[in-house]
């Protein structure tokens, strides 16, 4: 296949590529410090080696975008096809999910020459020929795939990393030792009951699980000015919150009882102190920053024992919306910041976007007039809507660009690997 | 400890009791049939042993109203507590709920004989001591718990014996041979949007989780006139419904494809004519009469195959509400019509009560403003609240008294015993 | 069908026939502590229901006796034939053993009743036609698989009895309070090496595992002449032995962790002072008796803690055969002695028949030249030569008359539900 | 730590010396094909990544030479002792062996500087000091351990490679193409019966589990004169031997029915004709080639099919030993030879050495007298002296250096990812 380097004659184009690059840059820049052993590591079910994410993305580029839309395009590779599909039962059986890290071959330069010829052919695409709104909707939606794939790449690593003895770090140095020694107290913003409009609508990229805008009706509801810290949550444990069925939900005490769970995933006490492990390898526990990797049932469990309960996404849209700054994302803690943990609020600070994904109350279920896409790419979110809880606002490694207030992310409620956390809420 | 014979000297007394009795009565005359070796059966950890059910539906009396109300009256058997507990966690760890099959001690007469004791005391009870409005609250709390377990007592024996080869009917006569060759066609019935006022609030009786009456914002929707068939269902079989990922969630193809899933539980085929497995013992398929005990993931695709959706419970409860008759009960097969399975639908008869629960695509969550109670009664219903999903309108073998347009029963997805079906709904 | 009564007209008929009788009543006096709820009961899939022994004992006259050879027979029932088979897959395949508690139906009395047609049967049989040496050999090869079942029967009660938590008694009354304070201690008895006959020849009765009779050449080697005691094992626990990996067989120590094994099957601590489940319910530990329900695992970590081994199943036979008194029988602890636990020693007593079976270090293998039978039947013993070890000795609750040197009893290592203990070796 | 160059002054230091870099060079020549990915992958809990092996092998020689007997020398890094431990527990806890492929860091760079540390120490060692002849046992171990781990780690990787859709070949070039296109008809090897000495003993190096040397009472036997073959096997399959449990030993038929077997590990069927995987990629079946890669199962039940059983592993030694050549080595298919698969008989030629482990009926169970030896070193082989079978004879990857014919491999019954083969016995 030859691309003639064309000239890349609009305002449309020359974004969308030199978007196309940054993003798929980044997550080279994420895989960086990794050596071609730390990227096939898969250490569960739930999680894939970077090594995949590095191709899957590539893949997805190649798929939906290459063979349907570049002339003349022969698949890089065919095994490709069937290895780094996720879970497009469409386009043929996918392989196993829980064995992808048993893919010691293609091997690593394979997966980077992949990434290359679909970077370059993409790149040719966009020059040659002229990009209509289908192009640009796939080419968008490919990349903030790709954005998801560079958050999991971080907390798929974290957790392959903190099974091995010697805890490595993803990071080369420790963070900042000027951590605030407090963090103020937690307020009560009230926010008024009415219809309110939700969901993502307007020019700008939303995921079809944003859709179709719509109203709701909500009920006078009062929000937390800031997320849960550490040492409230120390607080829960030491009064003896693991221990007491009372404040959890029968499926959530089930597995508190099955897994001897007395803490949160990545805490360990030794020697009487709190660590938590971190990109950044073992560090000691922070009182003042936000608690995080806790599954639904802790963060419910922690609301239940504060006499509060956690927020709808409903309201959690509204009230985010109703307290943006001008300039919402200014300060906001997120991929860009690299600081790779959430940090402790300072004062002001809402925390909305960025720091932790926030476990809403509201199962995860298609909006008032949803309908799932009838191709392939339409099997992307509608066939989760069962189980799972929804997350908002983003996390400090979510990068900038693919946040909104509408953003829906979505997790069983057992599940504790992303950098999730609590906001209470109260009626 | 003895009671006093006294005069029942007020209405609601009165009332109270002969619904007691019926009530308690209506359970012994339900596991009649059943040989102490049958009540005994406990086919898989969601189910129960008819025994069980005749024993913790009298220490809920024991527990919550005897105990703490009656003066002097003393515990039947210290042992029944912890046995009969079921998931009170607050009251002491419940006995492990898989092994319920293997109490052959207390024998079936002792439980009987704590049936006696309880009717008794809670008779003496009735008939000595003034019935306050917590005390009217707890007794017919205790019975609508009892009526649940009617209706458990029944699905976890089917259950029970369709694992035994020789496929024992519970009922002792086959049904009726008249059954209708046809049903008419099911068509949309259009309600409109705006905003409704969804759950329960009055004089009656409801549980806590139907509870805060609140307003729902709904769009115009459309409903299905009828449950659908078993011929119905038959035809998704028949298009391959069972082989085609697209058209399911993606925790129900995952479980089609671990359990090599091809029809509903109690389906059969034997020399190529479908049979089910019923009360009455393994019986031809009826193609009109609806079809039951499927999961929410076979409703789910079954409704996607159909270019349909299930309806939320806000729309199941609206529609209901807005068709019904003067007399809603009247023809509605209930248990009391000893039918022990769903029927056809005559003309005109929308079945919203009766003949088979309905799978709403709601997520069991608790509405705006809900709190449990703080007491152990109170661990009844908000524990529950996470990975279920929310089915209306009652079955063939929900007691007529214990059903109501308000009323939400909860499952997980993955589960079938009980009588559910499917109603259809779309934009 | 009609069964003539004729005369019993020689003396091996009327033995046959006596024996017959005796055997079979004694499996329904065995049964008789027991309500039709008990007699359901399986607690594992390794234990069996009573109902199911009783019923699969007659199933084996039925099969192998009364089909091939009673002219005119016709099966009691089909769905017998199906539900209580075994393992016998040459007869179709067996229902699923671990549900066989789920078997309501058929009932208690029909499988009593399916035991007095077999029972009359087998009599009519009997007097009617002549007794033929492979007729003689299949009602032997009957009794003493019905002798299995007698024990097995025991044992597998009394494992379901132990789930339950209001601890169940088969016994109705204490056993005596004359214990023996204490016991002799144990010595060692020296065989010298050399080549020994083993095994089973001549013309009683043994089971085709126990064949061909052969020649062994063993060492010099001693052996313990009696049982190691409670009082012994507590002394093994107490120093740690439950804690020490280095004790303990790789596959034992992987069982010890993952079940936080610390003491025997059915020893539980109670206030600072040990007790175990037994027959008659909950007793104090009694230290000079035989300890016993331990696994081979358990045994091999004694043994080594011990500085001593166990014996092979070959050093077994041979002391038991040298040691043994006149009458070896008289006084044994056996099931006719209806003591239902074993019994400390007393002065001189050597314990090789009746107490406990005793786990030897060989591997259930066949003897040289060993051929397992063609036909049914000859599924008996062959296809269980595999992962299991061979016991000795019998129990007490072995009848007399099923017990003999060469006996090989075999089980699987982890397995802790019969009457097993341990006999000390060294070289 | 500095080690003086000194004069190696011996002749058995300098034997030992070259045999030590000759054996741990041929570990790295083995690896060699593969990259740090594959040397990464586990694919089950039996196996272990290429890279474990490297450093558990020099684990070995640190922990029981260098640590205790060269002076001044200090532990390469703390958390290899920890993590490269393999079952010793009397060391610590070992790191959880499902999950060495999780391993990522160290890197494989350290591990190769781990080894050639190692390395160095140990020429320092053998340079510098006296060669006690426990040093010298110690240091034969070592080597024997090693040989051991090479011999592993090509199944391993064959096993992982196996995963892999892409089917990878460890093997640069497919095998010769000058196939025998048949092999000579198996034939009976008749031996006498008698009192024979069986293990090992003398100067040579055997492991404890071979020892003591003691005499075996054998009855008249007959031995095949070479492997079975694929053709052999395939009539096996086409007879139906996988759907036929009177043919299989209990255990084994329930793992035919879990796993659905129809046929070896390794191979499959593409458009009518067999392949198998090999070290060469996927390659077609060869019929007069041994069948290999067969559970003890497998073992069994062809050789109950061909009317005949497997021999005991006295039987074998005896037989491989009566018929040995002068030079039993020259021209047996061992790892030196580079086939790295079995290979067809060639005429005359008995195969006892090499080419596939041979299943024996013996169970592994220590020789009479035998005493593990108390020092962690001797947790070696006693431990797993239960449920396990014995395997003689070596394979194709076995070092010549490293086989015998006493020696006692063994594995479980159901295992077979090694290279394991069937030889035939009768009576």
């Amino acid at each position: 296949m030859t691309i003639l380097a064309g000239e890349v004659d609009t305002e449309i184009q020359q974004q969308l590529l030199t978007r196309f690059r940054r993003v798929r840059s980044e997550t080279e820049q994420l895989a960086d410090p990794l050596s071609a052993e730390d990227m096939q590591l898969q250490s569960m079910p739930d999680a894939s080696p970077t090594k995949w994410h590095l191709a899957h993305t590539s893949w997805f580029f190649e798929t939906f975008v290459l063979l349907p839309r570049l002339p003349g395009y022969r698949q890089f590779d065919a095994d490709f096809h069937h290895l780094f599909n996720s879970y497009y039962n469409s386009l043929g059986t996918p392989f196993s999910r829980p064995q992808r890290g048993l893919l010691s071959r293609p091997d690593l330069d394979s997966v980077f020459a992949y990434r290359q010829t679909v970077d370059r052919c993409i790149d040719g695409l966009l020059a040659e020929y002229p990009v209509t709104p289908e192009l640009e909707a796939l080419i968008t939606l490919g990349l903030n795939h790709e954005q998801q794939h560079q958050e999991l790449l971080l907390t798929d690593i974290k957790h392959a990393f903190s099974i091995n003895p010697i805890l490595p770090a993803y990071l080369d140095s420790a963070p900042d030792d000027d951590v605030p020694g407090r963090v103020e107290e937690s307020s009560w913003l009230q926010i008024p009951g009415g219809v309110y409009s939700i969901g993502g609508e307007g020019e700008h990229f939303f995921f079809d699980n944003e859709s179709p805008a719509h109203q709701q009706l909500l009920q006078d509801f009062r929000i937390a000015s800031r997320l849960v810290s550490n040492g409230e949550y120390r607080e829960f444990i030491e009064d003896g919150g693991y221990r007491e069925p009372r404040l959890w939900l029968s499926d959530g005490w089930a597995q508190v009882q099955q897994n001897r769970l007395e803490h949160p995933l990545y805490w360990q006490k030794r020697e009487g102190r709190w660590y938590q492990f971190t990109l950044a390898g073992l560090q000691p526990l922070v009182d003042p920053e936000p608690v995080c990797h806790l599954n639904y049932y802790e963060a419910d469990a922690f609301a239940t024992w504060s006499g509060a309960r956690l927020p709808t996404e409903f309201e959690w849209e509204v009230a985010a919306c109703l307290l943006r700054k001008p300039d919402q994302l200014a300060g906001a803690n997120l991929l860009e910041k690299r600081a790779f943990r959430p940090l402790a609020a300072s004062a002001g600070q809402a925390q909305f976007l960025g720091d932790l994904w926030e476990w809403t109350s509201s199962a995860y279920q298609p909006y008032p007039g949803f309908r799932a896409s009838s191709d392939a790419v339409g099997e992307y979110n509608g066939k989760f809507m069962c189980n799972q809880k929804v997350l908002r606002g983003g996390s400090c490694i979510t990068p900038a660009e693919h946040i909104r207030m509408s953003y829906r992310n979505f997790f069983y409620p057992h599940q504790s690997w992303q950098f999730t956390g609590i906001r209470l809420a109260g009626d």
